[in-house]
């Protein structure tokens, strides 16, 4: 189907896809008036200015999640820039709402360094119950991620990273009940050392995998690498980085494939070379690293990839809705690798009898929501 | 009544006042969901990139306006910082959508100087169609608005300044039919020189007055005083500042009285001073300057005040979500003295019959928001 024209109809007919309405739809009276603005108003507001924890009782703010972008790496589109990206981020607030019922406002930043987005994310941060970071480059998203995380009163989330991360960790432990084994003893070889691959790297290793070799453009991040920069540095605590070498060496013999690079690195010559009953995770959108039909082909196990119209999709939505959810209404002030890892488990088990085609529920699996808010605690 | 109890009751009980919805609020499917997210998105995304002036066509910005506050001169509670001013900015949402139906999100900044003020705004104005600034103290106000309003192609609208200027010409225009007399001829007096008095000094000079005396706590603002910060000697240019003086000096023989300062200030005595038919704007609140009753015991002709339980209130809500809706639906890139001159004009001339009970029409006047709007081009 042809979604572009179909896509650009509909945002001009509605004109955008989101909209405000009141809590209290009653009738505009002199009465309402002066209940939610002055006089009555300004009761509310002392209540807050004494004890600032009543911010999320009397105000939207217990439900709203400020979007953050800066356009600087939108999904396939790259550095767009923030007007450019607003339909994407007005995008993930219809998420928000369909999904979780939870209120968000894009806001598209017109800055780019870590420090300005930083400073003017920390400015605003009074005005929301909690930071979704979208779409913003790496190497910058980690510091602004870090910085926000450590800074603010409220839950900070780059979900390019953790809720890819998350959906991979819930597929994967679904993967083990269907090849039969075990995530401490496999082997598995990432592509791809972006904001995803990181996160992914680091929420296995959290987890407790049996070695995960990381390989980016150049090969095996290995500790006798010159040319690594400071995030990739700081990955070779998370990997086996004692051997040098390329893709191809790196997957010899690996029971699990994760790719979140580009279209066709992975052939089925290097499945042929990985031990039995392999898992293959090709996410580069929409192009996996490989096809499903070939990884099958080449005696792939498990194959998910990041599209809906192939069985076992890694959907960030499966994750992200029900994580917020749950922080907002749990007041929890961030969100941990202990979260993270009782997220995926939560995903997980909402998959009955794990098999070939489903390791991963469908984003439109209305216990999502609730089972992994609960959790996050 | 007792508001206060009311109002942190309401505000509890519905969690605030504002929430969202989707614009197409069909049920979610894995079609709408590749219309409106990926992969449909980008084609709106990659448009808008290449051709900015899209982003109202395609995004919610259209309708959006971002109301701006440091929380540093909230109502009559001070700088109660940005959480505590959140409810009001809240509760400025629900004018904007019960009165004009226009979306808006409130952001309580945590910065205060001007330029922490400036930088925050702009990196996030490309997520909004127009900036209303809010309860933001004098003289910080002047120059985050000067100098947004030359940085941003989007309309930049201090409204405690210029709502508040733009009623009072309403009403004045109208108190002339009332008592025969003719701006251009009359002598004004006002006291109290911070955001609102100031901002009503200009747009009457702008308007054409007979003349204006500018009072403050010390006194006329006049050419030997040496007390003056910048703004109040900028406003020289506006006011006859040639003499110098108390309260009393300067209402002498002047027909209009504006008071934008401080319970009680004006006195019968003072009243009986003034020209015939002395026309009172007392608009102090809660308390105004001098109470209607005794205002009129002592010979005004008509008299406004900021309450809503006199006649003739000056209320921003009569102007405000008119000129945003003519800024937005029209593309207005700057919101001009022009514009306010003609919205007051638009105000004035909904009373049909100008009397002494009714120079200002309603707030609740369904014919505002069109009215004005239609002038704002």
């Amino acid at each position: 189907m042809d979604y572009d024209q179909l896509a650009l109809d509909a945002h001009k007919q509605h004109r955008g896809k989101i909209t405000m309405k009141l809590r209290d739809e009653s009738e505009l009276t002199k009465d309402k008036l002066s209940t939610y603005y002055t006089p009555g108003v300004a009761a509310v507001s002392r209540a807050i200015a004494d004890d600032p924890s009543l911010l999320p009782v009397y105000t939207w703010t217990n439900n709203l999640v400020a979007v953050i972008s800066d356009g600087s790496a939108v999904l396939g589109l790259g550095n767009i820039g923030p007007r450019g990206s607003m339909p994407v981020m007005e995008g993930k607030a219809l998420l928000f709402k369909q999904f979780a019922n939870i209120d968000s406002v894009p806001i598209t930043l017109d800055v780019h360094s870590a420090d300005e987005i930083v400073s003017v994310v920390k400015a605003i941060a009074p005005s929301f119950g909690a930071i979704n970071l979208e779409d913003i480059a790496a190497p910058i998203c980690f510091e602004v991620e870090e910085r926000l995380k450590a800074d603010l009163p409220i839950p900070v989330f780059h979900d390019d990273q953790h809720g890819t991360a998350v959906v991979v960790l819930a597929g994967l432990i679904n993967a083990m009940k269907v090849t039969g084994k075990s995530l401490p003893e496999c082997k598995i070889v990432t592509i791809g050392a972006g904001a995803a691959g990181t996160a992914i790297i680091k929420l296995l290793h959290k987890y407790g995998v049996g070695s995960i070799a990381a390989v980016d453009s150049k090969g095996i991040i290995s500790d006798t690498r010159t040319d690594l920069n400071d995030e990739k540095k700081q990955l070779l605590a998370y990997v086996d980085g004692s051997t040098d070498g390329t893709l191809e060496d790196a997957i010899r013999g690996a029971d699990i494939f994760i790719g979140v690079s580009k279209p066709g690195l992975l052939t089925p010559d290097m499945v042929h070379t990985m031990n039995t009953d392999p898992i293959i995770f090709a996410l580069a959108n929409p192009t996996p690293e490989i096809m499903p039909d070939e990884a099958r082909a080449a005696g792939a196990a498990v194959v998910a990839t990041g599209r809906s119209d192939f069985p076992n999709q890694v959907n960030n939505a499966t994750a992200f809705p029900g994580i917020f959810r749950g922080a907002l209404d749990n007041r929890v002030r961030m969100i941990t690798d202990e979260h993270k890892l009782a997220a995926a488990e939560a995903i997980a088990s909402l998959v009955q009898n794990p098999n070939t085609e489903e390791i991963i529920p469908s984003v439109f699996d209305d216990r999502l929501v609730p089972t992994i808010a609960a959790v996050i605690v």
